[in-house]
């Protein structure tokens, strides 16, 4: 048994990670840290789950993430970085934040606006990459791994097949979106209920999101050649799930087909990522709480584009599940480990 | 390994049954059968259930069904009586309809307009009966079991406990709010996501609503006297959960510390039903998805009334999650096995 | 045409009153006003006021609110009494906020925890008063008007005609469930919408709530004799709606036909409050954004009980539209002047 | 006053056209008819319509509709044509179907599969057409028009004046999400409560939703070339809105700041289409109720892109709003005659 802190273990994140953390036969809880929460019984942040109702909250600090196999890291933006320079080297450190994600210190510079902190290996396993195989090779074994950002999760699954596959050129124009937990705790005017329910409304428009060059580096490596999109986030009233709508100028003289059979071809082993029925479309309430994705693709001949939709649930693929796996990557246990792959429908 | 067949495998409690029984480990989910549905693939309408995705329905017969070591009814209403009739005596039956729900003849006839079929064992382990004892004694090595209606489950355990312990008198008030699962999957006008979805509304008012004879069954057995309630159901603009709101006047002199005490004594060892902390109240989305029922109680000194607060899931401890919990019970594993007991939350 | 001015013109009630004296014939909007967010455009806080983007929120002061024909007061709780000692004796003052609600000083000192500011006209319009007459005719000409809490206008107008016409007799339970608009604007971590939606939770359980007095006093003078009632409201996930299911012991042989009556007689004559049609069931969708409020009586003769439905929308008739109905009659007007009796659905 | 008949008064188009229609000052409400509704009272399909609550449901005939100035059609797809042909021809025909807003009978034949019934005006007052005027003066004094489809109101009007100032010059991709109300009151599956809350799907994938060759019809007009467009909607778990993100390259060297100009040229003036102030973004829930449409502009840089995100009311600007403001246009009243110009929010 491995035993395993979650720091962060107030917020949405971090209550995803303990979830699936508590049926992962593995695994055994240690500490679970927060910041200004610390002190407070775990059962009022997150009153789900009941096996830890008795748990403390302890303060996040080196000192209470020591001694354990493996650290989650779930915090707030840019604290993942500094925390995890504490923690010592033979610790698994898988992080759900954007600190380690990239691997381009400009682009890290350009959307973040703060000194990049490094590059560890990334967090997608089913994703397409250099040499015709899957990020899963690089996780292996790892002892440092960066959690993707939820839409890039859905949109770089979304896509890869057809750039590795030679079938999408370019002019990627990604519409997703998310439920509302996906922005966290924070108390924001704009996240009260009152306001989200009933409504939709974008934010990010015009390429400042930061989830922008995460999803070019994933395009960008299943493609072999560099690729910049377009992408556009929604707030969605529901608390989970993202639906990302994404499209792509097809190659001259690309089938629907062909397109298909690279899908087929690119998901048929996994055991997490579906291509739909010819005529079934992804819904997020269908993978609610597991660790699936569901992606169908259609071709409109008409514009000569590839629409690709892939569902996801952002708080579990999307963050604490892809997190899970890349443990269980990591640790060379079965790569489904402990992971949900039935939705919670309706 | 049990054999399972569940009958009903298209509807919201027969998708339930399934996703449950996917992570029962002494399961092997065998036929799965529907009516109108027969021949489609499962996935057609249980796209959530991606283990079972190659499954095909087939016709509800006694011939599909046999052969089986448990089979699970999820039927419409008044089919299962027809079709337990045609199972093999050594089959354990569990039965998610009201067929076999109510010992009272006259209640059933009254209340469903038709004649009473029978009476078996009924499926709320954690019911405070006869003897002071909880009715999981009589469900042990059972056969045939009806498992509750999913608004008694909720008003029982939150007012059991009272009457057991003689500090709740009379004058029964219950309000209960549903998700529109509760209502199947049937096609109706007010079922409509634009009707449902921003509205409450009530319905079964006036004392009609067929769960009120089970309520005052359960109650009365906790109480050792006839009990009456007047129960009031709403919908809800969501898609699972109960939230049951129940009064009762309080015998006289009693005070809030022995009101819980005795919710105390009644729940402490329980595993899925939970007496929350003082201070914090239930909600049905921290037990999304799971077995567990939270309640919380309150005496209101200056009318003289005790309120009980429970939330569940309506569908799986109020429907599939108690079937299986009794098949636990019935077949001696675990009462736990295979149960989820952390939400799914935000 | 009057001119008015509007305190706590960034929160949902002072938004709704705009939205309403927008399109109020007789009334020319002037100040508006904010605390914390004076300075900000309006448009800011209420970007569905398209009329008013220009307007610029002025701070909330004497000064302000001077020179106007009518201030309304929406203001935090505690507010209005220090606001409305410095307005002019001669303005027409309606106050949306608790403050003068109450006749009893005692009952404000117990729910409230401060000393009693006073108490002005009761701006509820059709409940039934002393002396079988409504209390409309205690609002006409008046120049101070406290408009009731949200709950108390749909849990009295649910209870008046059966305590007046001495229908019911005592026992009151009420269970109310409200839209997430009646918590105001204030960021709390449970009013965020990855907790709302999809949940259902009770609040102020035990007689604690600060509506609990109000419905008292209400139901007292249509009754002529003091009632006492339980109190129980639920956060519902929808933006606005109230949904109340009130409950009360009937009196000694009272039928069905008798309450029928006793609402029909309360209610033909009334333009906001309907008594649906035996068999119809209020719901909150149907009365959104309107000044309606839908009524619905049954009788559940096994327990001898009057259950009654009540639907409205919390912001509308449940302040704001209370409140502009109240300035019809205190200025003399039409009493449904610029009151939408339509409701947004679905 | 003119006369005015409503023939599909027991949809959610015909409710929506009722609501408007009780609050014009210029009509009178005549007949108002259903297919299989006929016979029952209005009150039972449309119970927020308080001031028709007396109305019968006469049966969808020439008779019926016959005698009134003006008659809407709110009637089931390809149900308009054949009632068109029966009425008179001094009468004022506005119809919410899609038959008569196609001027290409091959994209008709192409999308609907029918034969071209024929062409009427195209009621989208704000669109630029040819000659850089816009639709309005196209629609003044019309006997005959067809009303936009709700997505095409919202796309087009996003779009429009990037194509019109020659700023975007092709590529166009748009992903719009939309309340379960544009489906209308059909009874199918996907359509339930359970279904659509707290899920997003899409549906019509890949190039052959019907409102494709109507975006292409207005947005080429405006361009004054050919334009065709890659449409993808969304179902969102809200019962009204429409939120459009519309992509579209930006011709060679085009800023923000001539973006935005056009922008401001083309509604300033415009009483319902509203450009936002820099740095707000439409939401559905600003407009909801409302005749009013929130646009927002903004340019990525990074791939030279312009994206426009549009909300509007589905049911109001994007059905009957849109037709009500076309009757205005048709028989010479203020065009914002009637028309609700505030958003009911929260």
């Amino acid at each position: 048994m491995l035993s395993v802190a979650v720091a962060g273990a107030s917020g949405y994140a971090g209550g995803e990670l303990l979830r699936l953390l508590i049926g992962h036969p593995e695994v055994s809880i240690g500490a679970v840290t927060a910041a200004s929460s610390a002190g407070d019984p775990l059962a009022r942040h997150q009153p789900h789950l009941t096996p830890l109702a008795d748990r403390i909250l302890a303060p996040t600090t080196a000192g209470t993430l020591a001694g354990h196999d493996v650290v989650f890291l779930a915090l707030p933006h840019g604290a993942s970085a500094a925390m995890a320079g504490d923690l010592a080297d033979d610790v698994t450190v898988i992080d759900c934040g954007a600190d380690f994600r990239l691997s381009d210190p400009q682009a890290w510079q350009q959307f973040y606006g703060s000194e990049h902190a490094g590059t560890w290996a990334y967090g997608l396993p089913e994703l397409l990459v250099e040499g015709r195989t899957k990020q899963r090779v690089q996780l292996a074994g790892q002892s440092h791994i960066a959690v993707p950002g939820c839409y890039p999760t859905a949109c770089s699954l979304a896509l890869a097949p057809a750039f590795a596959a030679g079938l999408a050129s370019s002019d990627v124009v990604i519409v997703a979106a998310s439920g509302t937990s996906g922005a966290g705790k924070s108390l924001k005017p704009h996240l009260l209920g009152a306001e989200v329910m009933g409504s939709m409304s974008p934010y990010g428009v015009g390429g400042g999101h930061r989830h922008t060059p995460e999803i070019d580096q994933n395009l960008s490596r299943a493609a072999g050649v560099p690729v910049a999109v377009s992408f556009t986030p929604t707030l969605a009233p529901m608390p989970r799930g993202i639906l990302a709508t994404c499209s792509a100028k097809l190659a001259h003289g690309v089938t629907a087909e062909s397109v298909r059979a690279a899908y087929q071809q690119a998901y048929d082993e996994e055991a997490f990522v579906h291509l739909l029925p010819e005529g079934a479309w992804p819904s997020t309430g269908a993978v609610l709480g597991s660790n699936n994705v569901q992606v169908q693709v259609a071709v409109d001949e008409r514009v000569g584009r590839l629409i690709v939709v892939a569902a996801e649930d952002n708080l579990t693929k999307g963050t604490a599940g892809g997190a899970v796996q890349c443990l269980n990557l990591a640790r060379g246990f079965d790569e489904t480990l402990g992971l949900p792959v039935t939705g919670v429908a309706p």
